[in-house]
């Protein structure tokens, strides 16, 4: 275990920090969870030093699963020895009391935190109705133990959080949101918050962002593709205020960047199925489509042409 | 039982047409689903005329129910002897593990069709990946019984369904995929699906677009305010051919735009509230708000003003 003292960390001041995954999760030919790959998946992922398994998000194609399937796997990873205070499960969806029912299970399993999503069906939503939303899940869970980092993905959800809404739930709930992922990409949203609300543990959704966030006070990343560079992504945090911080920046954006040209979710899963040898995981729940052979060919020749490997960098 | 007639006329050729309301869902305090006022609700619309209920839409807040809560509500309906060929159940959501289990649990039931959002949480996702979602369901279900129609509404599940998407579903399940919601607000795309594909039951997703609609070769509408004004829309459906049509088009879209000033859900839920003289219907839930005080005046005012009531139109 050669990260337990960030682990100890992690624990002792009860806020992740660092590089966050969003582990995938990869389906059987008819569909079902492949509960095995995903353990081992994501204890690899451990392995490389990631401090925290962000599962059941975007990546992890969460709102493709259902509540039953969500609680199986989580469950499940715990049961495989997978730290709990290392988790930190998706649990917000539409309907408030299966996201309700989720947050009291990952609490209930003692996680690290859960990462919640606005109800995200409809749209042009006011303040007052996202507030009271995450009002009635804080209450309804009713545990001193929770801890919510805001899921900020407008590009996704269509439903931003704005700065107006986070300091109304931070005033009301400041032991409780304690922290934020921002997949806007807009820098100057990400700038504001961390300037408005420094007690926050700010986390941007791509790594593209690492070493600026750092450097203005974010507590990591918690990114995509991390399932498939993380030890490059753990080494950007890891060095961050020493002389070679751009360099190795430069280096995991250049990856993230040719990624970034394919759909994300069907890129990462190639790679993955291309490391593990196992076509499985090349495999995405609908309305998702994987990448057709051409594609898959021409990424894995791209990252081989800029000697990337999944282990090894 | 005076539209017995329409019933057995839609039990003939076996899909829907004419006036269908997608019935709101009232809640208690503890915001449990108010069963006994849903119940009294959807019998009332029946005995004001209206063809179908299109429960679990947009309107009837179904993206804020659980997959159980759904399943317990259409049960009671069925118990309550609200004929099964009369409901149009929504059974769309993120997950098709979820879609299945309710378009299965509304088939079983014998209902007269389901109405079916694509998954809504990705966005910018391929025709190739909501055409694998429709299949999949389908062929998950695998009854010969169902009856699909498509639900296009992307100013709120921000997905649309393309006219590509539709001509290869009605290419590839003739008899399942036999009509669609249309809530789109664009006549030009609702005109295209009219010409293009004559053998589907096109609704409009509001009565706006009633009478053009039918001019156009249109079943009818599925609307929300068919909530608060029923027998007068069904009277424009019953008209349409005859020389009163547009002075009663005209009466009703009055209505329609007097109430489309503000939120949709909420200011229903006021007039109904009014009419059956009962405040727990103006309950919504999160992220929906309720309409202030002030403004739930000043829409029953104007409503007064224009001589307006639920039951005498």
């Amino acid at each position: 275990m050669p990260y337990r003292e960030d682990l100890v960390k992690i624990m002792n001041n009860n806020t992740f920090s660092g590089v966050l995954v969003p582990a995938l999760t990869p389906f059987l030919v008819d569909q079902r969870p492949n509960t095995e790959a995903f353990v081992h998946h994501c204890k690899w992922l451990v392995r490389q030093g990631v401090h925290g398994l962000a599962i059941f998000g975007t990546t992890g194609e969460a709102n493709s699963l259902s509540v039953e399937e969500r609680m199986a796997l989580l469950d499940t990873l715990i049961d495989n020895d997978i730290a709990v205070e290392q988790l930190l499960p998706g649990t917000g969806v539409c309907a408030l009391a299966d996201s309700v029912r989720l947050t009291q299970h990952a609490t209930n399993h003692g996680c690290g935190g859960v990462l919640m999503l606005p109800p995200f069906y409809y749209k042009g939503v006011s303040d007052e109705g996202l507030f009271a939303s995450y009002s009635h899940v804080i209450d309804q869970v009713g545990d001193a133990r929770l801890r919510i980092y805001l899921y900020h993905i407008p590009p996704v959800s269509q439903v931003a959080i704005s700065l107006k809404l986070i300091e109304r739930l931070v005033k009301d709930y400041p032991t409780i949101v304690v922290g934020i992922k921002d997949s806007g990409g807009d820098w100057q949203y990400t700038t504001e918050i961390l300037k408005q609300f420094p007690q926050l543990s700010v986390f941007p959704g791509s790594e593209l962002f690492l070493l600026d966030g750092l450097r203005h006070g974010a507590a990591g990343c918690i990114t995509a593709t991390g399932n498939i560079n993380p030890a490059g992504i753990r080494r950007v945090f890891d060095h961050w205020e020493e002389t070679d911080a751009d360099e190795l920046q430069e280096k995991i954006s250049q990856i993230r960047k040719t990624i970034q040209a394919y759909p994300m979710i069907p890129a990462l899963k190639t790679i993955v199925a291309d490391f593990y040898g196992e076509s499985d995981w090349l495999r995405v729940r609908p309305p998702l489509v994987q990448l057709a052979e051409e594609q898959q060919h021409q990424l894995m020749g791209t990252l081989r042409e800029l000697d990337f490997g999944m282990a090894s960098n």
